[in-house]
């Protein structure tokens, strides 16, 4: 493996080009044409492609889609069921990380999990109540929390189950399968506080219940530390209101804390002095700490684990893609931390022998997803790409194995272990042991 | 006009739900439920809505998209042509701003403005040239490009036409009418000065012509110092490949310039000593500054005006909406500058005897759209709202009379003057004069 080195990678792309026959020959090429003389190109081998000699489609749609040749850039459904008809029960879909660009998320592409599908709710009849121990019971439409001040920031959004394919044995062929239930959009929204606020919590109140209008009638408790601190009663995502699957018309974004917390299509708030113990923080989403697998020799459950902790991927070159050939790439990836920013990503291309600190695309913001970059160039022989994001209070992501050590192979929950790209020596990158 | 005061807002928000009759009293409602008899809601007057009571849609949907409910927000084609059917040839469609939630624009809701439709093209048939006063000339696929170091940054793009319905009788109705032609995203691409680099420009290279794929084979003439300041090579938009409208596969960005300057569908670069001096920047795209309307008598031309000056507009409360009542509000809105940050943005609720500074959205980011807040309390009498953006250099938005007195009404492009919208005893709000 050669040295990584911005300054070569540069220079060095004239050659790559010209390796792959791409590079025009001076003998192949004429001056610049005059302005008098301009025509649409005239330098060899480029000819006039059809787009360029008809009209094209029309202008003027009212909301627009993808171009056709990304029709390959979706979410899917689980590995199993991928290519399954999607369903209206319990499920989730993942984002494609491999195709991001930047650490926003197209809101066509968020991950999803539902328990009872997506329901359709007409935001003129939709209420939020807010009870429980408070001075004054409030009953809002969403006309009335639109009124309030609101604020607009960057945050990640991630399942706790996300990975959880690579707690036993690692399955994940690739970054959308591994880990795409994350994802991370631009919230806007009311601050929790205000509305508490105004509601006038009792001195005792400590926890509160936020209930889904969906069939599920999804619930959990949130601390109040929690509540007061940066939540959000979120009606905007990316600019525009949010979509259906993220909890139209309105939905609670407790950022850095496990998706599930984060109630869609928020109906209700229940102010008391202690957790709800509601089906799914006691039944689903504990994490079982358990070193021999069998829970009745050593199982126990942490409850209530709410941050997640930071994490990273590299995004490309990984598992289902193909190097066309040694030379210069960009290794890009994702990385994020419930607890606030990314102070760094450190990449190795042997494997964990050498780590190379990352670019970071600025802004890095708390709590939301941040890309990286790492300029390579690939010397045609194997190699194992792996990638560790520390965070602003010095955590830094662990191996597997130590996870592993840690809770055992069935936590399911609150996977972040650091995850190992295999790159053959004919350019094919599969999953790789960390 | 109240003294605009956030706590006071805050303490009044409790009244004002009240007045809506939309406050729970005390008697209404009975103890939190204990977790034991929890169900889905028992707080009059809510009862439980149909979509809790079924499965809602399918999950797993591989692109999503907005709420039925939210059809209404759309791009639109100009104000003479609003529900005509789009068309191929020169057109554009506005976004509708005063939907905008934060300072992303999503995809579906970008401005576009065309001159031959929108080309269909074949990613892996792209390509892009390089060539005229350079030591290689140099041609790329798309995969070529996307091996080169790139970077994300948010950025504003605005038609320099925009508000051109403002220069003679101010007629733009809404925010999108009068101001729609301007968007936000987040870019990914290929910093245009490492490929410039890497072609190796002569001493003497001053400008660089750059040529669209689409059937008008648009053009303009890139000043150097431009194209080796911040412009890109962007491929990425809101992290997904650009859309089809904004130039699929590639466009050059040149951030902080006039939209036509960033020529989508990009397939080469030329480079000169000498602007091209290209139908779009000496039949179009040039300023008439005349006093008395006959260029005849007075009137000159500027060219190359390529920087968008500082601008805002509040887009809540705005022309075409309507307010439901006396109260609390948060006035909202818009302001960018192609010169760079927005230092600040003055709020007058008075048609501009006093003025507020508003708050505005973090991060605050050059030459990027920045959405700014002001809480208000409409006393029910007729009023005149303003915004006025200062950028970082202290540029402050002028008034209309003030750019009328400099340029004329006939100038077309490059207007940036205060927008005022109207609020009637009625709650009906108007386009205004400022």
């Amino acid at each position: 493996m050669s040295e990584i080195d911005r300054r070569r990678l540069i220079r060095g792309l004239a050659a790559a080009t010209a390796a792959g026959g791409a590079a025009l020959t001076a003998s192949e090429t004429r001056a610049a044409p005059s302005p008098a003389e301009r025509e649409p190109l005239e330098v060899p081998p480029l000819t006039v492609p059809p787009w360029t000699r008809e009209q094209g489609r029309r202008t003027g749609v009212p909301y627009g889609s993808p171009s056709p040749y990304e029709d390959g850039v979706q979410r899917r459904l689980p590995g199993p069921l991928v290519g399954a008809a999607p369903t209206t029960g319990s499920n989730n879909s993942f984002t494609p990380l491999q195709d991001m660009q930047s650490m926003i998320t197209p809101n066509g592409l968020h991950y999803e999990r539902h328990h009872a599908g997506v329901p359709a709710i007409d935001p003129r009849e939709h209420r939020l109540v807010v009870h429980g121990m408070v001075e004054r019971d409030l009953l809002f439409t969403m006309e009335d929390l639109m009124r309030f001040p609101a604020v607009s920031r960057v945050h990640f959004l991630e399942c706790s189950g996300n990975s959880l394919s690579e707690w036993t044995a690692p399955t994940g062929r690739t970054p959308q399968e591994a880990h795409g239930l994350a994802s991370c959009s631009h919230w806007t929204g009311v601050p929790l506080r205000l509305v508490l606020a105004e509601a006038g919590l009792h001195p005792e109140a400590k926890w509160i219940l936020a209930e889904g209008a969906d069939g599920a009638a999804m619930t959990r408790s949130v601390p109040i530390h929690i509540a007061l601190d940066d939540c959000l009663l979120a009606y905007g995502q990316n600019g525009e209101r949010l979509r259906p699957e993220q909890g139209y018309p309105l939905r609670l974004l407790a950022p850095g804390c496990e998706g599930n917390l984060n109630i869609k299509w928020l109906r209700r708030l229940d102010v008391g002095t202690e957790p709800f113990q509601t089906n799914e923080e006691t039944r689903y989403y504990t994490d079982l700490i358990s070193k021999t697998g069998d829970p009745k020799v050593d199982g126990v459950a942490r409850q209530f684990t709410f941050v997640m902790e930071a994490k990273s991927v590299i995004t490309t070159p990984a598992g289902g893609q193909h190097l066309p050939g040694k030379g210069p790439y960009e290794i890009r990836g994702l990385a994020w931390s419930g607890r606030g920013k990314i102070r760094k990503v450190d990449v190795s291309v042997d494997g964990g022998r050498r780590w190379t600190t990352a670019t970071l695309d600025s802004p890095v913001l708390p709590k939301a997803m941040t890309f990286f970059r790492l300029p390579w160039r690939w010397d045609g022989q194997p190699c194992v790409l792996l990638s560790r994001a520390q965070d602003e209070t010095g955590y830094v992501q662990p191996w597997r194995q130590q996870l592993v050590d840690a809770r055992g192979e069935n936590s399911v929950y609150h996977y972040n272990g650091i995850q190992a790209w295999y790159v053959h020596d004919d350019g094919r990158v599969d999953h790789g042991d960390a």
